[in-house]
């Protein structure tokens, strides 16, 4: 038996993140404890921990409560839904507000040709953010780590600091830290509120186990990306996609409602928006980036662009997350230095970035207006294609109209129809290098800060640049091949398919893009599963998280279960001593331990069940042991509740140090029968270490009890975690196969874990 | 043991429809030989059979192999795309043409004033193609259950009698023969193409094996749906959704790289049409129904009609469901009386249809032409809203511009904006009714018939209808009623969430929708739910398959596998006698043996693993058999090769009475070690029954041993199968529990099999 994961494996983790979320609602039972910064990763489970206390409760339960469960699990789903929603509407409310009362400010003082108070205007309030996105999240976050309720404050700071970050100017998105709020959102909803906070209601103990709160953050986080992208489908297929790999199709039905939710909210706080209420948030509808155009039509001689398009992204995605994953290794090591260093860091970056933003659209020269130009050129106020910048009048630059802009905005830019004449050559290839650079170096900054938004970037500015060369020759508009672009970008980083083609199609609302987009993603994705991993797993790999892959490797085929179990095994007997299950619980940080009946009370040694820690500490904790070994039969009803062995909150979580017995309660016994999971999932120990995968990651396991071929020996041989199925551990146990041919063939072809 | 499904339990399957391909693809094994009136149902099995033989396979193949086999894979798909895409196209540009010619030629005769003669064109050729198509269904298929490849025969007999079908006027729709028609592209090519016809390619050998051909029959179902609606997304998700239960994310990938070869080969066909050359399909494009406009704007008032038209949806769809298995189960008697009545059944059904379609026009009054409408009044060629009939010049008939149509204009008119006053109360309470029951009757006749067309028809009509009584309070167009009305009779219906929202997007192109939409789908899913369940699951029913539920029943928690395992088990020894293996498949209809190593060749009796009767008759046939029990050791590699045990194509299974030994050849032996599956996923008997189910349906299984808990008896206690865990069976084994509360509960809240 590997040692769980408990307290093992875990590192800070900086700022909230999509890969972090994933990690947490991955599969294999690891889920991380919501909140920013905090430590250990705690694993949920989605078996279903069935002992006679369970049976029993689930017995004596009547219709009415029932019937009370199921319906306050729906409204759960709507509060959650209800607040994500609200919190992505005030967040963007603030970003647009703030970022909008920054560039109105600074493009006033260009127009009055102040152009050094309006550098200093624009990089003095971009540090200053900066700075506080930075600091609340360098100390306010890192404090919540053992303090109770990390959830609430990791939430508050998550969006405070993103919003903060945001409206720096900082090359950074906002639909990682919406899926973490989401996510948290979730998991505090679902963990019965905070005791310290005063925040519970009664009827929220019902959600106190692993698959509800499971179930709960999974639906936060498609609220994220719902709330994120104004895009409900996206998200439900997103958290399906991306984050859990454990699916039921009552999970499906659940985080489509809840993105419902997310969607009717926004429309309705949209509404009030579009009459004017909501200062510099401007006009923009549920469609993000609306590129509509009836008149879309294409024909075969622009399949060849879109197939380079996705060429380029493929290459490109899979080179940024390379280096991507570099810069987080070196981020890494200069934040280990102390708090002081990660704050000079991300001051280091906002000065360059302010400096680059502001001094880089001087290089180029500046356009004439165009004659047929549909809007103001140029441009009056906020949001506009031609910004003047320091052009004399009648001409705009077109490298600032970029820069000078909100991600958003520059976005909307890009996409424009009827603009092919606006960008020149050198602007778009400034600003493309300038983009994909920053957005490398802006991520791993103690700051709040997704990464979605700015590939969307990238891309754009790429796939414009495609469309200039290809110019006459095609029917399609540059706006649509900065749109293909994004999409070619983002699929070579994150490599979704279903979710991504969604999400673009409900930010972009053109549906007869949707043959061509699809090409896209396909040649994308495929082209950069060649060089490596997707953007996600990667991250995950730089900040040690022990993440389980999908797909059996080949070589776990070659091998028995058997070859990969080892260690020494605790067990318990039925009845037990209590000075045993102390002394075991304070010796190991296994997390679930086999219970073995021996004779006398069984003819022959019999695997009996399964025990957790948390709930051998409960039953330390009520002392209500017995003087000999006998059953405790009906008594374990009368005695226990289901409460007792609720999934605790993160806030109060039991420790073997602070329960203290006496001598005599030490030579006590425990009857372990009516508590254990009588129904472990078990293999026998000649099975394949593929199939056992399956197993695991299928049902959805922490623990599987690994048992004897033949019987005349222990009735159990190991435990098998998260741990023993990761390739590192079995290739250390067996070198051999790391020089195999399965691990070379491995690497040259990615797509090499879908044969079986 | 109970009896295994491989030839009991099926019915004829009159025409392929929709949920027979979900009844194959289903999680738990149950996959039928595709084609229409096949019998026995197969399963398949998504558990990889790991005996010695597969592992050295595995480990001779080369890399040159291995990526042969991944390209190949790819290839397949992008071969399935094509062909079902251009399929689908052929279907519409068939039906276009044939329904458009009759409309045309009795619409000019109607305008002659010719109304006797109009009716007797209209009445008979739709009498001649509904004999048509349900001759060639009634003769063809049936007769092509032992040909040989009934699916070649099945799928141009699906693809023939669906065009004559749906020309000939009937309320039926094309999506399920179209899903039907990708599944069975995808399992012609899975297993090799076909012997007889010499559409045989030694590639293909690969994909000989359930989990392959299950994955190539799902991503054929996606094709369907994607080429019946153009919705290449919805496609993917409803294969998701409503088809696979058991998903792995290589399944995602691969069923969307299909769709969007059917999204770009049926963009490619319709600029071909764009030009003109196709007759009288018309102008349509990628987007079936277009009700995009820019405008669209609802607020807060809008809500309470989109509420009370889920309800309504979710009432009148779960009647829906309830009327038609009734109906179905009185045609499947009416069936049984042979063929003859079959086809009388049909052309009842087609007169009455037609009578109705041309009588009811004349009901009604005729309304004079609006002095704004958008387009010519009355309509002059085939589509367009305003139809003529019997009026006056001038004039329209309303009832007749819905009723003297193909089903997908009829819709286009429903769906249309600006002619809110296009119709009158009369015209559309009886469009509504008649098309309610009229689709009812039409489905189970013998023809190849979808419910998906025939449901956006009556959901729309009601729409419309709430539209117009809610009239000038809302700020909706009727047409918008219309598609909400639409989506929420097919929620009430098919009671499928995000598959169909997509699907709705993709057909309707209208994005600023959805949040409505959702909230239309959420209610009338929901309403419906708590009525009966889905109408796949009720035609199932009606049909007599074998259908597993996805979630265990609450009382599955209470009982252990111990409980319902049944039985005399049949065993057989690691070095077997072929006289007992033979007697042992001659006399039992089992389809898994567990093999046992008993002293002498082991210390104790140990269960060695599973062997398929599949593999059994391949042994047999080889006739390669030892003089005594001894182990053939590497031996078998040499004899034996991987491609002996490949998945056996429909037309070419082994049967035991084949195979003629002598009596010498009885007496002798075969060593099975190197032919079993010596990793069988096994369950001890104490496990409890719900999460064993879970075991089964996650993993995908189709045989899961039961080991015994004490090991010193027998060691193998059973073998479950998915009859063990069907409801009918438990409850027959566990007569008390039917009348426990659970079962009532149950029927009451039927959304409590989501509890757990």
């Amino acid at each position: 038996m590997s040692p769980d994961h408990s307290n093992g494996d875990c590192e800070s983790l900086h700022e909230p993140l999509l890969h972090s979320e994933r990690s947490r609602i991955n599969s294999t039972s690891q889920v991380a404890i919501v909140g920013a910064n905090v430590c250990p990763i705690e694993s949920l489970d989605y078996e279903i921990f069935e002992n006679e206390l369970f049976k029993q409760d689930w017995r004596s339960r009547g219709k009415i409560q029932i019937f009370q469960y199921l319906f306050m699990k729906w409204v759960l789903c709507l509060l959650i839904g209800a607040i994500v929603s609200l919190v992505g509407f005030c967040n963007n409310l603030a970003v647009e507000n703030m970022a909008g009362l920054k560039f109105v400010i600074t493009s006033n003082l260009m127009l009055q040709r102040r152009f050094l108070l309006a550098f200093a205007v624009f990089f003095s309030s971009n540090l200053v953010l900066t700075l506080f996105s930075s600091i609340i999240t360098a100390f306010i976050a890192p404090a919540a780590t053992g303090s109770g309720i990390p959830e609430v404050k990791a939430y508050l700071n998550g969006i405070i600091g993103s919003i903060s970050a945001v409206s720096s100017s900082l090359l950074i998105g906002k639909a990682g830290p919406m899926v973490h709020t989401g996510a948290c959102v979730g998991s505090l909803l679902g963990q019965g509120g905070s005791k310290r906070y005063g925040l519970t209601w009664k009827w929220l103990s019902f959600f106190k186990n692993d698959r509800d709160r499971r179930d709960l953050i999974t639906c936060g986080s498609a609220a994220g990306i719902a709330a994120a992208f104004r895009a409900p489908v996206g998200g439900v297929l997103f958290a399906l996609e991306e984050m859990a790999s454990w699916w039921r199709s009552a999970l499906l039905w659940r985080t489509f409602f809840t993105t419902a939710v997310v969607a009717l909210v926004l429309r309705a706080l949209i509404d009030v928006c579009l009459s004017g209420k909501c200062g510099l948030f401007g006009k923009g509808g549920l469609i993000m980036f609306d590129v509509y155009s009836a008149s879309i039509s294409y024909h075969l001689k622009d399949v060849p662009p879109a197939i380079i398009l996705g060429v380029i992204g493929g290459i490109l995605g899979s080179l940024y997350n390379a280096l991507l994953s570099r810069v987080l290794r070196i981020y890494n090591i200069i934040h280990e230095k102390g708090i002081a260093c990660k704050i000079l860091l991300a001051c280091l970056i906002s000065i360059i970035t302010s400096g680059l933003l502001f001094g880089l659209p001087w290089l180029v020269s500046c356009q004439p207006c165009p004659v047929d130009a549909v809007e103001d050129c140029p441009t009056i106020g906020r949001s506009g294609n031609y910004k003047k910048f320091q052009c004399p009048p009648g001409h705009y630059n077109d490298l600032a109209s970029l820069f000078f802009n909100t991600c958003d905005d520059a976005i909307r830019n890009l996409f424009s129809e009827n603009t092919d004449e606006e960008f020149s050559y050198p602007s778009i290839i400034i600003f493309f290098i300038t983009c994909f650079f920053l957005s490398i170096f802006s991520y791993g900054i103690v700051a709040p800060a997704g990464l979605f938004v700015p590939n969307i970037v990238i891309g754009a500015s790429y796939g414009r640049l495609v469309g200039m060369l290809v110019g006459k020759n095609s029917t399609l508009n540059h706006g649509l091949y900065a749109v293909l672009g994004a999409a070619s970008f983002v699929g070579g980083s994150m490599r979704m398919t279903v979710s991504l083609c969604v999400i673009f199609l409900e930010l972009t609302n053109n549906l007869l893009l949707l043959p061509l987009m699809m090409l896209v993603l396909l040649i994308s994705k495929t082209v950069a599963d060649a060089f490596n991993e997707n953007m996600y797993d990667l991250i995950m790999k730089a900040k040690g998280f022990p993440y389980l892959e999908t797909h059996a490797e080949p070589y776990m085929r070659q091998l028995t279960v058997g070859d990969v179990v080892t260690g020494p095994l605790q067990l318990f007997n039925g009845f037990e001593k209590v000075r045993n299950i102390v002394f075991v619980l304070k010796t190991s940080r296994h997390n679930g331990f086999p219970v073995v009946d021996e004779p006398p009370y069984s003819e022959a040694p019999v695997l009996f069940g399964i025990i957790l820690r948390g709930h051998l500490l409960a039953l330390l904790k009520k002392k209500d042991f017995l003087p000999t070994p006998m059953a405790m039969g009906d008594d374990a009803f009368s005695k226990f509740s289901a409460d007792d062995f609720a999934k605790k909150g993160s806030d109060n979580s039991d420790d073997i140090d602070d329960i203290q017995l006496t001598e005599e309660e030490m030579d006590l016994f425990i009857d372990l029968h009516p508590f254990c999971n009588a129904s472990p999932y078990t293999v026998v120990e000649t099975m394949s270490l593929g199939k056992a995968l399956t197993l695991f990651r299928e049902v959805g396991l922490r623990h599987l009890l690994v048992i004897p071929k033949i019987s005349n020996r222990s009735p159990i041989v190991g435990i098998l975690t998260r741990h023993d199925f990761m390739p590192e551990h079995i290739l250390d146990l067996h070198p051999l196969l790391a020089r195999s041919r399965w691990k070379r063939l491995r690497i040259r072809l990615p797509f090499m874990d879908k044969i079986f």
